[in-house]
């Protein structure tokens, strides 16, 4: 769709001055595909060309370019400029990039940016992170009851340009309290006569300023929405967030549970692999892998108290890594599914024992499986007796065989409960199940391995 | 939001036969929230409260109801009722309901369809599954190029109540090709006289019938679409894929990436942990869990061929869990950075050698980390010498600080590698990632260690 070749010829406009032509030609595509072709520009042909662009148009080309080049931007072009274009954006981006400013560079440009942008900017950027307050945006359509559908379709046409979005408009009282849900569509199909009051939903699905922001992204999914009003707790509507951050956000919430669940520690924006640097990469994923490299040690603390098991029957040692591992596997089978089940809400912790009893029946069937392929195994290779110091085979397939069984169920427990207890006590049960689930499964595994072999073959 | 005290009054109003209260009440909320008073009830009652709202109403309540009822309903109703249920459910919902029914559900109750509904199921169903055609819809709202602006909307007007969306209209020719787009907000904007040729935009973005799913859904969300037209190979329009349904997509793709990694088989579709039995969760569970366990019986080969150096120095194999269990944490965290940065096309195959490189870089850097703190490990625990055969405390913290360190890297590496491979021969690289690096890891790590061991303890 975006033609490489014509970022030379974006150049060669600019060059010759024909800024009839290049308006044009940006009006002509999408402001993401814009951006697009200005990356390959540096900063000062970057603004040569938006200031040539509407307002209107200029800030949301300007907020689809890269972060990065967006900062480069900042440093490079004066306070005025940058407080001109800070005044363009969209109010949600504009508040998302404040955010990744130096405290020096926030006090230079902020000031030079419109009075109203500026009591905006200030209003959003108080919203603590990770709320519905932090990602809402302030272009929003509003109407008053009293309004005929007429009048309030000619309101919409003038007010376009400025907002968002005109499709959802939002009714309030001279209190800016919600009072009530039009949709343009259904603006268009009333009856000419109609008031406003007449034909709006009153039942509006909303979402509150102080709302997890996760949380809300999916009443939008849920009733797919394009908009939801956001409302203080006055019942005034503050803001509305649209679908396309909401997408965003569950895409990086979603992520962010792998990232946890994978053992990466840090947030790590979708997209930025490439711009960090080894470095940065270094430092933000070091710390699990040290965590859990430590709680290592302890299964090693186990093996060496049982030393002398695996001293009598050095094929024990053997087993080892497949036991930890299929429980680990077990464990992690359970834990993303109870998760991802706790974060759409299909369970709750109330739930905790029917999740419990089904995934003791799941084990169950699968430690029957799995043990019956273990003592085969050892049958198999072991038949002879002659690596087994005087053990039977058959013992020694018994006991490999239960110990196996019992971590499949051990396992699959841990991994379900773990995430259980973590949201019962109000921790993210991402970032709680990796690690400890890695270390428990290890250590239980281990105790079970050799008292069971302790057991049945008699050491 | 929703009151769940209302599912009474709701079979009151039907016991009652207060159709009217029952529609207007049903008109005032989102027909999601209808949908879920309409669960409390059977079958038969959810179709008496149906049957009285407007079919477009009627269509939007049903294919908002829970598939496990919608499928009860399909069972329990006659193929009459149900032929009109399914045409009035918007196109894109019936071909997912329709997948759901064996064949001889489908022959009985097609054929009770309306004609246009019927013939578009059949046209909808034939796109293969995870294609953009299989999840695209045909109510969309089409204009001709020489319309004016005021007959364009007086057409939208008109048609509002049978289409998905009318806020992006598609502008095609008497082919049905498409040629340009104009957004709702553009039309309401336009002057009055104005063709709509005139203001549409003629560089669409859109997709074709064929592209896959989450690829069309992604561009959905780059550019922040409402809807996105899909084209057949003649540049005709045959469909439009809308945000709500992109959002679903993109959750689901990215659900079933993660299950992948955890390995976890089949597909789980988001919010049927509950519905499944455990026989189910078994069935699709185990496979991966057996696959894994029978490739961890390779460890068991490799440790068996090494019992020697077991046997002569014991306290090695205390170190054994924390050493693959390292290597598989660190492979696994570049693998998932990896996967995700392909999968957003942040990355391709050509970037290898530059994500090899930083993969080694993060790497070399946490080896060096974590290989001190082995070393001290080592020293600190076992300093005296007592459990360790005549070897010296030194030599031992030594190797295991080496073969630790040599661990993570090549573990990193084949973590960043495997996906890289994977799409290279275009298989799913969430796929190969889990089963294999698992594998790999641990016989590498193994060797190395016990190689490592061998040659600095002069075994």
């Amino acid at each position: 769709m975006v033609n490489p070749l014509l970022a030379p010829e974006l150049r060669e406009l600019l060059a010759e001055k024909s800024y009839g032509e290049l308006c044009e030609f940006c009006d002509s595509i999408h402001p993401a595909q814009v951006a697009e072709f200005l990356s390959a520009l540096n900063p000062k042909e970057i603004w040569e060309v938006l200031s040539h662009l509407s307002p209107h148009l200029r800030g949301e080309v300007f907020s689809h370019i890269d972060e990065d080049v967006q900062l480069e931007m900042i440093q490079t072009l004066g306070r005025d400029v940058m407080g001109k274009l800070l005044s363009d954006m969209p109010p949600d981006d504009r508040v998302d990039l404040v955010k990744q400013l130096s405290d020096e560079q926030r006090q230079a440009i902020i000031p030079a940016m419109a009075q109203a942008e500026r009591e905006d900017l200030r209003r959003l950027i108080a919203y603590p992170e990770g709320t519905a307050g932090s990602v809402m945006t302030s272009e929003y359509a509003t109407l008053t009851p009293d309004l005929t559908v007429d009048e309030a379709l000619l309101k919409l046409r003038r007010e376009a340009p400025d907002k968002e979005t005109i499709y959802y408009c939002y009714v309030v009282d001279e209190n800016h309290r919600l009072k009530g849900f039009i949709s343009l569509k259904d603006l268009i199909v009333a009856p000419h006569g109609a008031r406003v009051k007449d034909v709006m939903y009153e039942d509006v699905i909303s979402a509150r300023a102080s709302d997890d922001q996760e949380e809300v992204a999916r009443k939008i999914q849920k009733y797919d929405l394009l908009a939801i009003p956001v409302l203080d707790d006055d019942q005034r509507l503050v803001g509305i967030i649209t679908h396309d951050d909401a997408m965003d956000i569950l895409q990086q919430e979603q992520q962010e549970d792998v990232e946890k669940l994978m053992a990466i520690g840090g947030t790590h924006e979708v997209g930025v692999y490439t711009k960090l640097s080894a470095w940065e990469h270094f430092k933000s994923r070091t710390p699990w892998i040290l965590v859990l490299a430590v709680m290592g040690f302890v299964s090693g603390f186990i093996i060496q108290s049982y030393e002398g098991i695996l001293l009598q029957v050095a094929i024990l040692a053997s087993f080892m890594p497949m036991l930890t591992g299929t429980g680990g596997n077990a464990g992690s089978q359970s834990a993303t599914l109870v998760i991802r089940a706790l974060a759409v809400k299909e369970i709750t912790v109330k739930d905790s024992l029917k999740v419990l009893f089904k995934e003791f029946g799941v084990a169950f069937l699968m430690s029957l499986v799995l043990a019956s392929i273990a003592y085969l195994r050892v049958i198999v290779f072991y038949g002879d007796g002659a690596a087994l110091n005087h053990i039977t085979p058959q013992a020694v397939g018994l006991a490999v065989a239960l110990a196996l069984a019992l971590q499949v169920i051990v396992s699959t427990l841990i991994g379900a409960l773990l995430p259980l207890a973590a949201v019962s006590v109000k921790i993210d049960p991402a970032v709680v199940a990796s690690p400890l689930l890695a270390t428990m499964v290890d250590i239980f595994g281990l105790l079970i391995y050799f008292n069971v072999a302790k057991l049945i073959l008699g050491l």
